[in-house]
């Protein structure tokens, strides 16, 4: 399972009220943008692109972008592009997902994997893909397309490498952090930095948010990770324990493992190696008594921390701030 | 099944030895940046990528880019990048098709999703479609992105199309050139417009040059369609057959269906509504007798010669004859 977006808690809904204020109009723009842009003159493209509007997120990347554009300079036309083209490729990813994790749904919806087929869901990936491409070049800068060629190809490599680790059960805590950072950090740190870089901000501070985003892509994910393991299906709105149906091993059990003794991480191992419906349950305990769980949500804890800091070389601003306050968010929402 | 390369019989053989005798160089070099390019340090997408090499093509599109670029001028280091650019996209499109058609061989080798799963070959199409246009966006030009981009997409909405068509045993001869050029003539009108582009050719060639990548891309399909009824599977190296089990309709069918009598039409409809094994050995004959596989011929080599008329903008040259020679020659394999 991947990068969910902030879920709607009273907490969120607080932090989405007061980015709204701030961008509400920009990301306005940007849907239109986006809805635009992917329409097709095909009935069946376009009725499977409905469906899948309803099992977008709450647009955490084009927020990057815009409130790292605003916190550097003003949000010109560019960004609204940029920001629909951002959230076109995590969407891509995300209906490529959902084929590779066999989700029946995402969002309290039907993926569009069960509700048509396998390859309806591999050519929408395509075309929101290819649609991304074409739309960054559309404003005849080949830095833009370069920057996402580049970001969008790291995304693909680590979930690659994601798969070729599926069932590795000594995958240690440097190669699942490799991976995340590739398969989640990377796009949050290219829409933070392309935010900065076309409202004109110094390398240094591009290079900044590039950090920024990258700690709190990695804290996010971790937060994910945990929501695989302790969300409830009603409340997180999609399949759960779908890393451990795949044999995906994360951060809370990558802990569990190291740090129990060679018998017990055997046991667990097994375990491990058939999953079945009550995998997860027979875990929990184990993960909350070992520390494991605590372990986890204190390495978050530290990207958050990251994260804030990196924001310190930017003058203080609202966006600023909502930016430092959607870096805290992306880890309350597993505690 | 989508349209394979030019297989190895006496003709081509000749064709290729002339081609290579032309452009083995440069040809070679675009072999090493496509290799370079998207070679990866992780042993698991190494070891599928080398796989995949065993089933990649005679490299059309690399072919028809160089060529046409000769054809105007000279063959420069931008051409060699997007010779492998066209490759590479062609290669996505062909690694998610299998995962499409649940194909288990091409070229006589294993596909990805069978040797491995249909999650490789998902990930796999998009690490080359990424590679791809983060390789376009390298040298800095952006009308390269863009045409690149937006062909792309045209190619995965003609593919949205063809899947939303499964099953349409009323589908037109006008719906099925519509597909068919957007799915397989876009790419190569594109790989000759911007042979052109590149050697700074003038638009009204450039437009002359789409025009023949398009119509030979056209002729090329029907004889591909022509080829998975008519071909063995030994000489073709591919699963035959899986138009009529994936239930798409090909040209010699709609032209059989309609110009079937109702009563006939409708058997013809209720054996391709229940597609097994025997379905296409029972076909066979009909479609002989019919002088349906005549006239689907037949409109291949209109768009032969149609093809080869959009060349006479250009100058005589030794590169622009292979072109002429590979149109003819696209009809000729399946003859």
């Amino acid at each position: 399972m991947k990068h969910d977006e902030i879920t709607g808690n009273t907490g969120s809904a607080a932090l989405l009220a007061r980015v709204q204020a701030l961008i509400g109009d920009e990301l306005r723009d940007v849907e239109q943008i986006f809805a635009e842009e992917i329409s097709s003159r095909h009935p069946f493209i376009r009725e499977v692109l409905n469906h899948m509007a309803g099992y977008r997120g709450k647009r955490l990347r084009p927020m990057l972008l815009l409130l790292s554009a605003q916190a550097c300079g003003t949000i010109e036309r560019q960004h609204l592009v940029l920001a629909a083209v951002v959230e076109m490729i995590h969407t891509a990813t995300l209906v490529h997902d959902d084929v590779l994790d066999e989700a029946s749904t995402r969002r309290h919806v039907a993926t569009i994997n069960s509700r048509w087929t396998n390859e309806t869901s591999v050519l929408l990936g395509d075309y929101l893909f290819t649609h991304a491409f074409h739309l960054a070049s559309s404003f005849g800068d080949a830095f833009a397309c370069r920057s996402i060629g580049r970001a969008t190809n790291i995304v693909c490599e680590g979930e690659m490498a994601q798969v070729a680790d599926r069932g590795n059960l000594l995958l240690t805590e440097e190669q699942y952090f490799e991976i995340i950072e590739a398969k989640t950090a990377e796009l949050c740190a290219i829409s933070c930095s392309l935010g900065g870089h076309y409202a004109n901000a110094s390398p240094a501070l591009c290079d900044a948010l590039d950090g920024f985003g990258r700690s709190l892509g990695i804290a996010f994910q971790i937060a994910d990770d945990l929501l695989d393991v302790l969300g409830s299906e009603q409340k997180t709105g999609k399949s759960l324990g779908t890393d451990l149906q795949k044999q995906k091993l994360t951060l809370p059990l990558i802990h569990l493992l190291a740090t129990s003794p060679a018998r017990r991480a055997a046991e667990i191992r097994e375990l491990l190696a058939h999953p079945d419906e009550g995998t997860r349950e027979a875990l929990l305990p184990i993960l909350k008594s070992s520390g494991a769980l605590q372990y986890a949500r204190a390495r978050a804890d530290e990207f958050t921390v990251a994260a804030r800091q990196h924001l310190a070389a930017l003058p203080e601003s609202p966006a600023r701030q909502l930016l430092e306050d959607m870096a805290d968010f992306v880890t309350v929402r597993s505690a």
